[in-house]
């Protein structure tokens, strides 16, 4: 039977119920649940302090269930960096443990590529994405094949242009916010993962303006240029202005593709929406666009 | 008679009136006004495309008034940081050009100590601080001040417990996501400006957990504890959550003095609200604290 533990790594669950929901359903799919001791640990917006957060991520790390399920993202992760110990947690990976999660998520993700190595998953949230009263079909499936080591490929279409284009490379990335925040710091990722790379990037309530300048950033520092492509999820949730006046996310991707030679893809059914493939962070990935088609593929050991 | 410049480097101004109202209030104050060609330009959200946007900004250095004031921040310097010539910039501020603004015009204030030198002065923006029904009176005595040389320190309150502190350094800053886009590009002033400084920042809009995310990067990529202080002006208008429980900007400051022994002030008039002061950005201030009273102080001849 394969085990699952679901811990809190950053933001508070307001609620017992989600949790509850997304632990039956999971166990309904044949997981062998554990719900950390400090899963429902509250201290302001944090579930649990500093403390409290970083011992439940150690907890988990030195238990190395089968699959450590993040059940909600926030704020919080950012706090620990500093002291996380990585070993420990890549040492979890090498026995087998698959992190999940997306969002907030990205920074041990991506802070483990930056200290240590060892694949994590971009995927699902328990709670938003398993304990609600809809599971979205795609996202479950994927998550359960991904698990299950059947899934080796994500496909989804994408805008004209990109036909014939093949490329291997490490992906990375997650949320784009948490990606920039880690920029100068000990915790980017830098030379490991950059170099020919494979980007995804999503974000939440970010207008297309800011999503330009974190981009531009990661441009400026000779990120998107190193890559060998760029793959956009949803950015979702943001208010228009009545100033944007034809801006748009669709022509700040456009004022991005004149400054990058690399591709910029866009459509990846990933981010802060129902619909998310769950993908191997920091694996080497072959990625085929075949008209509008486009295949992430990886090997099966990871 | 000091001739000032209005320009507008970045968001579209979508109506002239708060540009002729500035420009009337500025000319009643004695100053001679010209208002650059492009100033009223608009291409989607910005004033006027990359192209005229930089070549406003090189016009505007070439003519190099007494006073060049920005119109507005928004977003858009971004987008012209690898195109600017840093050099002409710099020439205007050698004879004598006092750029002056905040928010966005960070960027070009910023870039400015990574690339060359030159002091610039952040405080108001035309349009927002004299073009509306009402002027703040601190906010305009402080800018009619600076800009005659009278000026020569910034006083406010701060909290109780820096009593006796004494500090030089270079006083740098600005908008903190600003600061905080700049980070690992080559526009960082870096080894330049970061060590011994003052830094102070604001911000608008951002919800306290997104300035603790920002000023955690700036700590983990070692810059609070490069500083010699830093002061913190307001970080208005965001919108708390109920997911917040007692988290707030105070506590997250109370968090980050547990991180860097670097002395925070909070207090200083500075940021997106009506009354703020005009400082020299680049410049060597003096800091003392007496009692909660704070006293920002530089040399004339800037």
């Amino acid at each position: 039977m394969t085990s699952l533990t679901l811990f809190t790594p950053a933001g508070v669950l307001a609620k017992a119920m989600p949790l509850r929901r997304a632990a039956k359903r999971l166990a309904a799919h044949g997981f062998d649940i554990h719900v950390d001791e400090a899963a429902l640990a509250k201290d302001q917006r944090f579930a649990g302090d500093d403390d409290t957060r970083l011992a439940a991520l150690h907890r988990v790390a030195d238990q190395a269930p089968d699959i450590a399920l993040a059940t909600r993202g926030g704020y919080g992760l950012t706090r620990l960096l500093d002291r996380i110990d990585w070993t420990r947690i890549a040492r979890s990976v090498e026995r087998g443990t698959r992190w999940v999660g997306h969002s907030d998520m990205t920074t041990l993700q991506l802070g483990l590529l930056a200290h240590a190595k060892g694949i994590t998953w971009a995927g699902p949230l328990a709670c938003g994405d398993f304990g609600g009263d809809e599971v979205d079909d795609i996202t479950e499936a994927c998550f359960l094949e991904a698990m299950s080591g059947e899934l080796e490929a994500v496909g989804f279409r994408t805008e004209p242009g990109f036909d014939g284009l093949q490329l291997r490379g490490t992906l990375w990335g997650g949320n784009l916010c948490i990606v920039s925040s880690l920029l100068g710091t000990p915790h980017w990722p830098g030379a490991k993962a950059i170099k020919g790379g494979v980007l995804f990037l999503e974000d939440v309530n970010e207008h297309p303006y800011r999503i330009e300048r974190a981009l531009l950033q990661l441009h400026q520092a000779g990120v998107l240029d190193a890559q060998k492509a760029i793959v956009l999820g949803a950015f979702s949730h943001f208010r228009p202005s009545p100033l944007d006046r034809g801006y748009s996310l669709k022509t700040a991707i456009a004022h991005l593709r004149g400054v990058t030679k690399t591709p910029i893809l866009t459509g990846l059914p990933f981010g802060h929406v129902p619909t998310k493939v769950t993908m191997p962070v920091g694996a080497r990935v072959d990625l085929v666009v075949q008209g509008r088609d486009v295949l992430i593929g990886w090997q099966h050991d990871h």
